[in-house]
């Protein structure tokens, strides 16, 4: 059995290790033992997560657990409104106690239904993938997509304690540790140089079940939080990868759906290309990232006449400033500028070398 | 002119007085002058107030502005989805602000958009009625309603600033006025017999709009939330009527609709008659109370096989704790107590006082 390794965030402690020897049951028996434990899962966290839990924490017996399926597509309106009212439905009061058991879906909209439900319900994090582990657990956003807009909606809330156990991260598919190593490689590029190269010589996914990978990035994304919560400033670096990828996301959500983690790791490559354009880096920091990136992630095809509708996605990114649009753009690899205008033309460039990488990679 | 006055909630100015020569224009140029501005308001207010901001301040030619229904039963889920795509129809971000013009239903529902839009974006309430001047604009809850219970949905978040200028109390219905003159009896009764006194020798509805009344009543919310903004104790008694209030307002929501200052007089008579059950107050106190709220507020009718569905709303109360009904007490007048567990029984007795003196009154 691993041991326990804390990080804090502000007053909510980040726990990495065994489940088991965890501080959930004494947090519990603290703080909640009068209260009713709601649980919010998906299908498949109910199956393959939940019953481990149950059979381990006593405190689970009498939870009630609801259950959503998986995916973005649910990060609705209309589910939100579902749970509030299950949740009413259950008589859940402020004193009360959601648990969420999944990934970035499931804990963003648990994080949210209990940022709105009776003013401000606590909540606990147990994320089941990777990229929840590394980042939508921790860092207190919580979101819900309007019409195609990722996370248009949401509030900036703390969970009470996270507690990440890479022995969930076993019952993922691939394309679920893919969905992780996106911000895992975000991690490195903007705040530390040495963790990419050790991820850039990864050769097989499952090297990245380490505790200390996990460990090193959650920690990067925990230091840049904690500078400011509310991302008045540097906080906004963990975006980087994230505009023009949520636009991607946004595209395709309607099309051909693709995974955060893969429009990340899109919006990166075309960000680095920006800030190629802007003289920021180098051409062959551009090509090291670029041959790194593509040998985990491929590249759909977008017809150029698509490129504006693109475009205009970019527009509504949470970042903007007076209808410029913002991002976050890497210097140097381990180093990140944010608050950085990119152009229109600058953006349809980036959208061009990504189309001229796939066709050279085909 | 009358001269404006200010008070400080945290950081947030409650500016009582003529609008014209308030602080609103300099906050907008120093601080949005390169914001759009979007003004919420309903069909009353953009009939009302609007002409009259529009006139004065040149910054809001520009400004964009969505008009809801009035009423209670605007406060859902389906108006705040529309009003948020409104916002991203308009492209407004994080830098942007919103205005609410109107009661209580606008600047909750307003104070609510704007704290889950893009994860939180600026707000000023300039409220209309005497409940939002008095209450509703103060104090940073947010909310909706789910189902038929009243703010089931919402929010702590302070607006930038709140504007309460009397003069558009002019362009108010009696029974509106009637709505703000209960929450400033509920002041008075939980903190300054001073205020009670004088508040219970009103004649005329129209004395409440006194400038002298308003700021105290305003005063005595801003000091009880200053000590307490997040709800863990002292804020609680603000909620004293609220309790059976809320439940009876909710009960006739579906039937026929009263003001939530009618639900509250009528709930602070209840809450005053279990005060006197648990013999925390003398039953002469009680008649007064009586006499003065009867003064202007009558009593609907509520079969007695209706109590128990009214009980059960209560159930759901926001302040409950393990099932249990907790309310705040008044134990004379101008001191209240929070955290009273109040029994099934007693509130029987009280719906059937509360019934008793409707026939006593016929």
């Amino acid at each position: 059995m691993m041991a326990t390794s804390t990080l804090f965030l502000d007053t909510t402690p980040v726990e990495i290790g065994n489940l088991n020897s965890s501080s959930l049951p004494s947090l519990i028996a603290d703080k909640y033992n009068k209260a009713k434990i709601i649980v919010l899962s998906d299908t498949n966290t109910y199956e393959h997560c939940w019953p481990l839990l149950q059979t381990n924490f006593d405190f689970l017996s009498t939870a009630e657990i609801l259950v959503i399926d998986p995916g973005e597509e649910n990060k609705s309106i209309e589910i939100c409104t579902q749970l509030l009212e299950s949740l009413l439905d259950y008589k859940i009061d402020r004193h009360d106690l959601l648990l969420t058991l999944g990934g970035g879906v499931v804990s963003d909209l648990g994080g949210f239904i209990a940022s709105i439900y009776k003013r401000g319900l606590d909540f606990i994090h147990i994320p089941t993938s990777l990229l929840g582990m590394v980042d939508a657990s921790i860092g207190g956003k919580t979101g819900i997509n309007l019409q195609h807009y990722k996370n248009l909606i949401g509030t900036i809330r703390f969970p009470m304690a996270t507690y990440i156990d890479p022995q969930f991260l076993y019952t993922l598919p691939e394309k679920e540790l893919k969905n992780g190593m996106a911000e895992m490689f975000k991690h490195a590029l903007i705040q530390d140089e040495n963790l990419w190269e050790k991820l850039s010589a990864i050769k097989q996914l499952e090297e990245l079940i380490s505790e200390s990978y996990i460990q090193r990035s959650v920690h990067i994304k925990i230091e840049i939080v904690k500078n400011d919560p509310t991302e008045k400033g540097l906080r906004k670096i963990l975006n980087f990868g994230h505009t023009i990828g949520h636009a991607l996301e946004s595209y395709f959500f309607t099309h051909d759906p693709i995974d955060h983690g893969h429009a990340v790791a899109l919006g990166m490559l075309c960000e680095t290309h920006i800030a190629t354009q802007q003289k920021k880096i180098e051409h062959a920091t551009l090509q090291h990232v670029e041959t790194v990136l593509l040998k985990w992630f491929d590249i759909p095809f977008i017809p150029q006449t698509e490129f504006p509708t693109i475009i205009n996605l970019l527009y509504h990114d949470k970042k903007n400033y007076g209808n410029k649009i913002q991002c976050s753009l890497i210097n140097r690899i381990g180093n990140c500028l944010f608050d950085q205008v990119i152009h229109e033309q600058e953006c349809y460039m980036a959208l061009d070398y990504l189309q001229k990488i796939t066709r050279y990679n085909l």
